[in-house]
């Protein structure tokens, strides 16, 4: 027997159907192994030497005595060569004909070269080397933060092809707007009718929540708690939560970086080893909008780490229902169960 | 120049960034060529001959003097073999324990096996097969819309492994719900609002917007306009719309199917002429809702027709926004230059 599940959080019915997991499949669905593992590949943009294959630098950390746009780095943050934003339009003009409007494509779009390593992703990298992404993606929000034309940052990160990676080396993306995402909006919705019905902010309730059912627990440090949410949109979804109230990832702390590190490297281990192969995910951090005058009592900042394990097909793109083939409780069952070293 | 775009039918900013159409890829982007096209499969629960592979019929068009689930049909509508939702199911037992809210799977998961040929498509098939498929279509909707308890059911397509079809043989789908869709709520919030402040239909206004503009339409027939939107939210997206205001698609008649049945083969024909192959795609019928009081004066019903050359990425799902990399007056320019036969 299927269910629909209530996502709190934005609002929305999920269908949960795990029986659809056992239908036939004559169409590919190609493999989540990725070809041979390089560590180096010489047409990469994003492999060192090849620095000038991209933009300049925005932010690098890099060994002392080596220069800008050069070998030397560990990290670095650049504009994107093709751009979907950029800080050079203007945001406020609204140009609007007949039933038309348009605005043109103001914001920033930069990629943050995670590791010099053409293959190493999370789960292949040193926990020191995921803190440094994560201190860069808090370097650079707080950059952007500093425009006051930008009201929101997505940081996300694409990894494979199934999750819409066009390149192969580990590398995340910051997209800054004038204007507040639709899915931001629905869980500011969410969340602020939470807290004007009850005082208490939402995501901490249904932190505490899952806590106390704990059958969807994935992992849990001093700073944060990996879980699989009771209404997962799709198999084996992980969300990772702050455990103390935050409205904002640039909040957090030398502490809270060193266990999200940790996670993010226990956290993909995991799902490598359950699902099989180099797992395809996107990953993105939900924060509180910058807006003029940021109330930071009801948003409460998460990251959602989503494998890609199936397409999104037309019943999810035209009706906006999400059909999940794995139950969540059985998913952090497995996810927990495995050995990582 | 990127720019912004907003889509008023669904209250949502589209990104248009042709120029990362030219971004360098080094991960596998599949082809959509399928492999060899076969006309009968022995595996295939959809092929003739294989009628006891799949539930039962709950419509078919068949022969004279043939039995129900044996050979001699041209058209087989049956139940999903793993669906969704089922009708036996008990739709008003709202279970809520602390933040957890479920319900039932309850609801119909049909599929619709359009043709006897394992790889004809539209585009392939004969105007007469298409037409069937067409009629199908409404008479599965007027049953479904006899049992109350449904408020939705959306007719959709997935054709490719990039548009999530799992078989291979063309078929469509219908999944009717006891509640409303999110995306359909979406639209009938823009249409109401633009009908309460106007006494105008939104989508007629488009459809008049988009004719006397004239740069994005595709193909005109007495019932039908074809068109790439305005604020299209990927490349080649395809807006069928019928020129009469109806809010719902079971009110077609035989003239509107067979100018439909049309449109469906030369545009499909189009789009595998411009893009090249067999474009993978999804296709959904977008209604008025059955409300208990169905107001029929500001919702128009339409189809979209939506190809799938890129995967959704981090960004487009964790935000919402969407970036097309083709802008929809380029698409409509390629598609009618092309000559079909």
């Amino acid at each position: 027997m299927t269910e629909f599940r209530k996502d709190m959080l934005t609002n929305t019915w999920i269908i949960m159907a795990p029986e659809r997991a056992r239908r036939p499949m004559d169409v590919s669905q190609g493999s989540y192994l990725m070809e041979e593992l390089t560590q180096w590949d010489q047409y990469c943009p994003f492999c060192p030497g090849n620095e000038l294959m991209t933009p300049p630098e925005v932010l690098a950390y890099r060994k002392p005595g080596t220069g800008s746009n050069q070998e030397g780095w560990t990290l670095r943050v650049v504009r994107n060569k093709y751009p979907a934003l950029s800080p050079s339009a203007e945001p406020k003009t609204v140009k609007k004909e007949d039933l038309r409007e348009r605005i043109e494509g103001f914001g920033y779009h930069e990629v943050v070269i995670e590791t010099t390593s053409h293959s190493r992703d999370f789960a292949q990298m040193d926990i020191g080397e995921i803190e440094d992404v994560i201190w860069a993606w808090r370097d650079r929000l707080l950059s952007l933060r500093a425009d006051k034309r930008v009201r929101y940052a997505l940081v996300f990160k694409n990894y494979g092809h199934n999750a819409g990676a066009s390149l192969g080396h580990p590398h995340s993306q910051i997209i800054a707007t004038p204007m507040v995402p639709k899915k931001i909006k629905e869980e500011v919705d969410s969340m602020r009718t939470y807290y004007e019905n009850t005082g208490e902010c939402l995501l901490c309730a249904m932190l505490h929540d899952e806590k106390t059912d704990g059958k969807r627990i994935v992992e849990e440090n001093e700073s944060f708690t990996a879980y699989c949410p009771y209404a997962s949109a799709s198999a084996y979804e992980i969300m990772i939560v702050p455990n103390q109230h935050a409205s904002e990832f640039i909040q957090i702390n030398g502490v809270a970086v060193k266990d999200l590190s940790q996670m993010f490297w226990s956290v993909s281990r995991r799902l490598n080893a359950v699902v099989g192969g180099l797992v395809p995910y996107n990953l993105w951090i939900h924060n509180n909008p910058w807006w003029q005058d940021c109330d930071t009592s009801f948003f409460h900042w998460h990251i959602e780490l989503v494998p890609r394990l199936t397409q999104l097909a037309g019943f999810e793109v035209g009706s906006g229902f999400f059909i999940n083939h794995t139950l969540p409780e059985e998913a952090a069952q497995k996810l927990t169960s495995i050995e990582i070293a």
